[in-house]
């Protein structure tokens, strides 16, 4: 897959881990219509690729993501301003723009590769809002989040009311969005939004060996399926939905050669080598879902 | 708006903040038809009132609400017996009594305005319950908690059951509902049901300080979205239904003059003035759910 | 109701308390197709058997449950193999197995009795997941917990998708789920997985003190019905859901013997004694919903 010209970010893998940088240091990284592009186009990426079995994404220099760039003054957030640099004609689905972080936290919850947020610094607005969906987010001490709507006017977006709730309850998430607060690295931590904390330069070497715990003990296939039974059984209405969804899994992967390998390096207490790629070897009935639409 | 005569509670409002106080002190401020009644019609005037920023919720006296009245004796849950207090024939529908408590959980879960408990003592009963919908809890250090229905004989109500699994999880509700034990602060902090504890004399200036810090620095409407975005999504099915609202709110609130004025006051570096009302300035969208009717 | 022979586990009643002891102590009490049908069996005596207020889970000697037999090797898992101890025709609908241990977590989600798991060792595997839709757990110092199924080459079962990240959130879940990392008791304490952790000779004291007082205090009809309410409702779309059922069931509790036994008992300040019998006492709306089925 040939990846756009990318002017906003950075992107490497080493080891079976893909790093994403977001890459406008000068701005703290703040966000606009070409990250957003780039991230879409990245996600693709790691998808398809099968060398790729986790995606970490991080921030260049001491910010993580200041939020949305805001250097088009009060008509920042205007979609009929053709200064808005958010104001993505592309985004236009009859009379409603579509808010561009939520393009990117439903391409993220859509991923097929576990996501880990290394959040380094201050992550703001769509900075705070992007994580949602990774699956873990471990932080630097450093770090600051702030989901700061209710202060600019606008609203929570990118799908958060759906996705912090789910992370941190219902009273820490309302008081995180009603006061607009920016609080630190601590309080993330004590109310569960990051996974665990780490100094400045200790952040990326952890990241990566919770990457590498993931990346050399387990089946790609397997990550993959239970990555979207989570977040999608997490809001069914009965555990029968899980169930139907578990037992065509668990036939189709119980004949699988990953299993047989499974079992068997276990019994032999070796090392476990799956055969089974994302790329050709997700079963039949994947996905079970019909994804809904934008309307 | 008129309110009625306040038999059972107090209201004033001070600085954006209004406070509802249940006020039966000589029987801990207990549960009864009169209650509910004012209640429901305080929060029709907190949505109302622009100049109510935040309500605040606390008991006069040493409790905050010891539940049903049981000055009725074995019979106050039966909705046959003329003597129950809480048989009112304005409640049934069909052949169904609709839940008193209901009433007002239901009502709180639709309030345009933030709603912060301030937990001065014993919360029993529907003094428990009521408790749920509101946003944030905070505690006196003498504050008890107890989810006793199964004790007397009957199940949590107010909706409890919807509520208190999304705020303290299965595990937790479980425990308090099952055993119907009366519990104490610490343990309601420790298991999240309230946000922080608080010396007696401490709490409603500490309730006060965090109803300010939203009142001074956020945007009314935007606020007020975001309050049903978060009860709303927290329980949709995927998060595309919070990104069709998000796409919906962010472009009628980035057009605002409240956006205007948030991106700008930002940059300037001084406190912002929004302009925008709830009264009056709730987008097209809103509401944009059919409420579910009793049936 | 006649018990088929326990092969695999035991059981006994106490003092309203019923022990179910998975007894394969040579095996650490590897699941198999004999235990999944004792357990189904198991759980529809305590529910018939009114004697029976609160179900305690346990492994006999050292270990909870090790998870699933794997004697048959690298085709433990193949459906397709006669010699796979878990492929039970009978298990067939359609062209699908349906996942073993999720009959298992399914009926324990539909049990009329609290259930309490008292996890004494090692759960790896369904010995982990069977215990996602008890109640309760409480675990010795020297349990351990994996979600191992992606280092085996399959999936997590059991409905566990649906489960887990309602127990302990979404980023805890992923990351047992996604590394399939065995961990330890404290981590389990500290994310939520379990209430509460005991010396070992200390855990089933500790778990039958904890039973004794729901089954002591409360009433056994309110029970059931708190236990399928709060299940049920964490998954609504709406707290109107809960009000519905909630009417109803305050209705019909509140003119039962036992609500006013439960008020006369508390204002004549003795134990109540509650005569509603759950084998021929439940309300008539109960059950008020209808069972997703398996397709």
């Amino acid at each position: 897959m040939a990846l756009p010209t990318l002017e906003t970010t950075q992107y490497s893998v080493d080891q079976g881990i893909a790093t994403i940088t977001l890459n406008r240091p000068d701005r703290l990284n703040a966000y606009n219509a070409q990250m957003r592009e780039e991230l879409l186009a990245l996600f693709d990426e790691t998808d398809a690729d099968d060398n790729v079995r986790v995606v970490v994404i991080t921030g260049a220099g001491r910010g993580f993501c200041a939020g949305a760039d805001l250097s088009s003054g009060g008509s920042t957030f205007d979609r009929k301003a053709d200064s808005g640099d958010l104001s993505r004609k592309s985004l236009k689905v009859g009379d409603v723009y579509r808010d561009g972080g939520g393009t990117n936290t439903l391409r993220i919850f859509e991923s097929l590769k576990p996501v880990i947020g290394a959040i380094n610094g201050p992550a703001v607005g769509i900075g705070a809002t992007m994580q949602l969906p990774m699956d873990i987010r471990m932080a630097s001490t450093k770090a600051k989040f702030g989901f700061v709507f209710a202060r600019r006017g606008i609203t929570p977006e990118a799908a958060s009311s759906w996705f912090l709730p789910r992370l941190v309850g219902m009273q820490t998430a309302m008081e995180w969005c009603m006061t607009g607060r920016v609080f630190g690295a601590e309080e993330a931590l004590d109310k569960g939004l990051v996974r665990s904390l780490h100094e400045p330069d200790d952040l990326l070497p952890a990241v990566y060996e919770l990457a590498r715990e993931i990346a050399e003990n387990t089946a790609p296939v397997s990550v993959a399926l239970t990555r979207q039974m989570m977040w999608r059984m997490s809001a069914a209405p009965h555990p029968m939905y899980a169930h139907r969804i578990d037992s065509r899994s668990i036939q189709a992967r119980g004949e699988s050669e990953d299993a047989k390998e499974g079992v068997n390096s276990f019994l032999e207490k070796r090392p476990a080598e799956f055969p089974n790629k994302v790329s050709t070897d997700m079963p039949a009935f994947f996905p079970w879902w019909d994804e809904p639409v934008f309307e």
